[in-house]
């Protein structure tokens, strides 16, 4: 059922929750906005934004909270967490402009 | 790099965003939160919610706005319009639950 041409060569989700109650740990009070920004500014500077190459969205809480900060990257299904902008752009050169899963931050 | 075993065996994004300067159309102004609200209560009304099963999340502009309202499967990576819950419950039942692409509505 997959398809052969995906729209998006990476279409990545950050988690941007915030959860108040603080009931469980929540990407969007850990870096998630900056992380985001800091993506979409990277993809953007790159030229890799667009039809055919890489989007950055951000989402919904994606139920693995206590593993998080997360990214997803699709089609692939890869999950990643990280700690700082230095994470991402590791994440961005290996995982997006080389095709190679970052095993460090893989979750 | 396609991880063989997805974390979500559908993870559903639909974009939500709501674009107040009417520049472009904006899925968030189309029904989208109804949408996704019924999705996720008739994904977990059927049980299949969960790590393994199915997730349903928001995500923002996803860039397919004049197609819109839009939402997209992943790891599939099928991308759908809709009108309404019917279109929502007939994506469920049929790419969801029985594995097959709801031609009609594919964009």
């Amino acid at each position: 059922m997959n398809d052969n041409k995906p729209f998006y060569e990476h279409h990545v989700f950050f988690c941007t929750n915030v959860r108040e109650d603080g009931s469980r740990p929540s990407c969007g009070k850990c870096g998630a906005f900056d992380a985001q920004q800091h993506a979409k500014q990277r993809i953007k500077q790159l030229g890799l934004n667009g039809p055919g190459k890489v989007r950055i969205n951000k989402a919904g809480c994606m139920d693995r909270c206590e593993e998080g900060p997360v990214v997803v990257i699709y089609p692939q299904g890869t999950w990643y967490t990280y700690v700082d902008t230095t994470d991402i752009d590791e994440i961005i050169d290996r995982h997006i402009m080389q095709g190679e899963v970052v095993e460090r931050l893989k979750i």
